[in-house]
């Protein structure tokens, strides 16, 4: 059967890369049609493969970042972490991790020790261990220094029940941090903008031990799970609620933004809802356990700026609503065009 | 405790990619050590992970082939084919795969869209499933159209017992068909060199068919399996002499070397030895069940130049030796820099 193809794009651009609306054209109009896998067709961070009698759950993810280096990470530590999170929001405990390196001829060596040690630390510090790998060099001008593809294998926490169709109107949304500190980060490393903000971090790291805890003390009743990464959190809930055919009503002086971020978006005319993070995720929870996961969250290091930032409602169209804070509430679209590429 | 690096060069060079002796400089001297993992340090083509009670076996690849598209394949089938490969000879049934695309803005839809009816058609004649991916793109001029990362998850096959160990003095070494096709090919391919093979095609294909034939007949009695990948036969076959401290000894005559490419190499003044192939595999298997593995290749589909080979013979060296149609005695040595870069 000829698949059906719905992407009429004549060339590839940066925006298919973005996360938001025209990744989900290039994904689901193009890739997803001609590849006709069931599981593909999920569109989840990962999959769920039967190997013997257990369930494996694994995922990929190329990391591009520009620049490298950026305050509180580089693309070695995020190409650990960022895998890391995939699965972690899948409810899958890491077990494995796999490095495939694409090398640019003229890269220092210094240069990639620096990537190999935040690699080999973020792995330690997960408890995981890199098991297999690759390396390719192409010609100098042919790449940017490096490109790094990791796949997660994990093993589902033995109380996920993580589905969209489990969420109902009246669920609450959790978020675990601050948004945009990642996006903004890598914006203001690259150094084309006269903006400094000395403060302002990368939030990466693994997200793995607050979800952990939340499965271990409230099982199903955590609902769904996502890492508000490319596209940033108003397109993650956008996809939620398409999923879920549902609304979501997020009350803006919920949301930690911090003073940075908020001054940087304003001068750039971004949306922080729309800039990446790598070491957040948002979950959907059952009202009944909602104040308690987010106190649980507080008390864990790491976790104070976790905050209950809004709920799942009735509607007949699927639409994300934030409430701002002069009472007034504007649409939070998805993401459409890339003001910020290569930020992960 | 501080990692020990034996890795002195101070940039990166095509040659570190090569699969000959300057990528395992890198390879040992600085990326497995700073990864320091034990699964890392067994340097096998793929990784087995306990997931529950079950073994899985896991392997990962990135493709950066120039030019993209060649006689007989292109970079998506190779993603494909080449990553089942790695599962094949660990001895490993493959189950799914994943698939990271790394795109150069500018590349055209009707080029992406090629490759992925290549990976389609590819993960379709395997029988398996693409279960998840990752799309990034980068600015025009910062990568070469299309990388691609694959990662394959397996099973291993219940009779395989492959390890190096187990290869004794005696035992035969099995060749699946000619050498060289797949890195003339490519080489032609681009059309820097003077030469036309209008008959010559890469020989890139799933392996794993006739090793499962292999497993199913001669269990135990198969000892270790490679494919003869970049670095080449020669490469291949000094890397299993070195890790099993026993000599290999080849007959030239009995090795299948098709007329284009044999040309090509004299013309060149490449060694075919050194030449990668895709879609070929080499086996060390005891002597009593050596004819009948070489008859059961030649009659299947694609296999009728399968041949013995040489031998594994006793020696205090770890040394390839290669007996010439002449009657002389050559050293096969490991590639060392790299006369074709980028040929998967």
């Amino acid at each position: 059967m000829e698949p059906t193809i719905r992407f009429s794009d004549k060339e590839i651009l940066l925006a298919h890369g973005s996360g938001g609306k025209a990744s989900r054209r290039l994904i689901e109009g193009l890739i997803v049609p001609i590849l006709s896998s069931p599981e593909l067709e999920r569109l989840n961070d990962a999959a769920t493969v039967k190997v013997g009698s257990d369930d494996v759950v694994v995922t990929t993810d190329s990391f591009v970042v520009s620049p490298r280096v950026f305050s509180g990470g580089s693309i070695g530590e995020l190409a650990v972490n960022g895998t890391l999170n995939d699965l972690a929001v899948s409810g899958a405990e890491p077990i494995a991790i796999t490095l495939a390196m694409i090398l640019e001829a003229g890269l220092s060596t210094q240069d990639l020790t620096h990537e190999l040690l935040a690699i080999a630390k973020s792995a330690r510090d997960a408890g995981i261990e890199i098991v297999t790998g690759d390396t390719k060099v192409v010609e100098h001008g042919k790449a940017d220094g490096i490109f790094i593809t990791t796949t997660g294998i994990g093993r589902m926490h033995q109380n996920a029940q993580l589905s969209v169709e489990r969420a109902r109107p009246g669920d609450r949304v959790l978020l675990s941090g601050p948004i945009g500190d990642h996006g903004i980060t890598v914006l203001l490393a690259r150094g084309e903008i006269d903006l400094q903000a000395d403060e302002l971090v990368s939030d990466t790291r693994s997200v793995w031990p607050f979800i952990n805890t939340l499965l271990d003390t409230f099982g199903a009743e955590v609902k769904w799970i996502r890492d508000p990464t490319r596209g940033g959190l108003a397109t993650t809930l956008n996809e939620f609620a398409t999923a879920a055919e549902l609304q979501v009503l997020i009350d803006e002086e919920n949301v930690v933004i911090n003073p940075p971020v908020r001054g940087a978006c304003e001068v750039l005319g971004l949306d922080p809802f729309h800039i990446a993070n790598e070491g957040q995720f948002v979950a959907i929870i059952s009202d009944k356990v909602a104040a308690h996961a987010e106190s649980l969250l507080k008390s864990m290091p790491g976790g104070h700026n976790a905050r209950l930032i809004g709920s799942v409602t009735e509607g007949s169209v699927p639409i994300v609503l934030c409430k701002t804070a002069y009472g007034v509430t504007r649409v939070l679209d998805m993401l459409s065009g890339d003001p910020l590429p290569r930020i992960c």
